[in-house]
């Protein structure tokens, strides 16, 4: 089986749509939330509880898998689905955001919510600049071991058809808002150019892979804060076409400001193709979601929901709190009231807050599912919204109660 | 429903046998291997991952509960059953071993493999000793925050009664093979005066429980090396009845010298009745099993299986290795083959290698698994050898394999 996309409804005058993504390993409803398992695995979640929580599809990263264990080793276990045994649809990430940012103190000046990030990608900042981009691609320093690697465009798509995800991303130039006008339209340019290898190197790789199934190369569109360049950059990635090779999809890349999201979305979503799925790069705040959604994208990834919950943050439709602080010691109550998550039908807030002032391993696990679970339900409840013709009031009711709660220290 | 015990079949001309020990939440059929869950988690593991892993019940400790969260927010949550959502039966061990060697820098005089101690048992060596014993209990610092705190006999009782526990253990001294052959026979004259106190604070908590399950209270024996009063402490014990209240089961403890084990055990199991259940505190590797259940001991608890899984190593039938090291980087076997637990039907070596590397948190979780699996399955197998009349048969396969292997360095 291959890859297809059909929309399947519409945000009545708006970008928006419900869809079915169709992947070797499954299909995908759309919008959905796609879960963030950097290192081939969903940190301290099982794919079993990943699926019960209704995961429908975990993105791994290039640059971390190239690092360890290598990409070779992947392929040998039969690619990522089956190493880590999750038998749903799998994306990678091409490796471009994180040989930019890593060990370039790159977070204080990425405008992008730095929930995007892995713990991995977080470095102090002040450390000197370890990647260098060129025409020809990127040379950078492992943040592991300070080994010295390249990646190019082939060399990204090389690793990620070994890595053997349904969807990897063409390699691109992750700017930021620092960067002068002058700098991001020659990045935009480089980056379309480099499209063009990723689709020609694709396209033989996939030519050899007899028996495996195929694997969709969706463009990655940035062009930071500029209407015209995000523009030309969509429409340019739309009509590239190589060798009869074009991107079965497309990722809206690089620094979005926070206010301005749901209009650069719209930018990109105008000038892409109405038959191919759009994935927004590192968001999942519930206002950054319904405004993305709103603009055209149907799928989403962030580690942020499992990140926030290692520290004992929870997300509730009552805004977010920390279980960590000592109201939750003698709380006999689910973390959300409602919840149908497998951490909230099982345990209370005061076992977590034990687990927690524990430092047990479970913390991180039980608060990881409700996150997920969190971020997952209300992706799906936004989609079904959509499709009932009822988006508008499902985010104003939501998004109401979620903020106010969360200015009220609720 | 509450607490007995049925002897239901005897190793020929030894004291081993198998049996059912009933409690409120459920039989325990013995010999069996209870996992420990210290601060009510088995560090990484979910309870229905114990369950399918065959644990029929799960011990955990009074000293670390009572000083996080307190046993009173334990109580208010129903209890240690309902607080973690392990619904099968549990054990408490009574702090009397924490107590005593937690801050004394113990571990260097303890004969008993440190496997016995949890993580946060094991405390730098050369600490002056910060626990003090007199006739009515112990004064001890908390390991945690220097807080000064007393257990006695009473007080041990309280916490247990408190966290609700199926299994519980009377306060006991716990002495070292270094302490003089005087002080041991003091020890054991003051661990048996506290022994009639446990009981009596017992019957009196008891008394105040309506609605509540029975807890069974097992005494628990010392005696180091000494054979007179190994046997002396057994008898007395055994005999022990304070206003009708006797104990229903009888804990082994102590420093045992892993060469004279069986023997030990077999001293104690001579004196005490053959209808009540004996526990066997901190064993888990397989020739000590074997020589314990060949001496009479029914159950048995560890830390060892889940605390060598978190450093990566790996038992199998072929003996132990280390799935961190280079060799298991590109193998795609199962942890052990033909093992039927979740992580070797689901896992590669390689996979699990990557995850330790990656210092990934499921790297626990699944080689904890894994471990319990095997430590569970082979007293499982012990018990059922010893039913079918295989006892001799099955340990001289099983140990001649397992440490033939671990001698080749396989």
């Amino acid at each position: 089986m291959s890859f297809s996309f059909e929309v399947t409804g519409h945000l009545e005058g708006r970008a928006g749509r419900t869809g079915v993504i169709h992947t070797p390993h499954g299909a995908i409803e759309t919008p959905a939330f796609i879960v963030v398992g950097t290192k081939a695995t969903v940190k301290g979640v099982l794919p079993e509880a990943l699926r019960e929580l209704g995961a429908q599809a975990v993105l791994a990263n290039a640059y971390h898998l190239y690092l360890q264990p290598g990409a070779d080793i992947v392929d040998e276990a039969g690619g990522l689905s089956e190493f880590m045994a999750w038998h749903g649809p799998t994306f990678t990430d091409s490796g471009g955001f994180q040989v930019m940012s890593l060990g370039s103190g790159f977070k204080k000046v990425l405008a992008m919510d730095t929930a995007g990030l892995a713990d991995d990608d977080v470095i102090a900042e002040g450390k000197s600049r370890m990647a260098h981009v060129d025409e020809d691609g990127v040379t950078f320093t492992s943040h592991l071991n300070g080994d010295r690697h390249r990646f190019t465009p082939e060399v990204s798509m090389q690793i990620q058809h070994q890595l053997g995800a349904d969807v990897i991303f063409a390699f691109d130039e992750l700017t930021t808002l620092m960067n002068t006008r002058r700098y991001q339209e020659e990045s935009v340019e480089r980056t379309h150019r480099w499209a063009a290898r990723c689709l020609a190197e694709h396209r033989r790789l996939t030519s050899e892979r007899s028996g495996k199934p195929y694997q969709a190369l969706f463009g990655v569109v940035q062009g930071a804060q500029y209407e015209d360049l995000r523009r030309q950059a969509a429409r340019g990635l739309a009509d590239l076409e190589v060798d009869g090779q074009r991107f079965d999809g497309f990722g809206l890349g690089g620094a979005l400001e926070k206010q301005n999201l749901g209009t650069i979305v719209g930018w990109m979503s105008e000038e892409l193709p109405e038959d191919r799925p759009r994935h927004l790069l590192g968001i999942s705040e519930p206002d950054d979601l319904f405004a993305a959604v709103e603009a055209g994208a149907d799928t989403f990834d962030c580690v942020n929901p499992s990140r926030v919950a290692r520290n004992a943050a929870i997300y509730t439709a009552d805004g977010r709190y920390n279980v960590n602080t000592a109201r939750s010691r003698r709380s006999f109550e689910p973390l959300e009231d409602g919840c149908d998550c497998y951490t909230c039908t099982h345990y209370t807030r005061a076992y977590l807050h034990h687990l927690f002032k524990a430092k047990e391993i479970l913390a991180s696990t039980l608060a990881t599912i409700h996150n997920e679970r969190f971020t997952v339900r209300l992706v799906d409840n936004i989609r079904h919204a959509l499709a009932a013709g009822q988006f508008d009031a499902y985010r104003e009711e939501f998004l109401g109660r979620f903020y106010a709660a969360s200015r009220s220290g609720t």
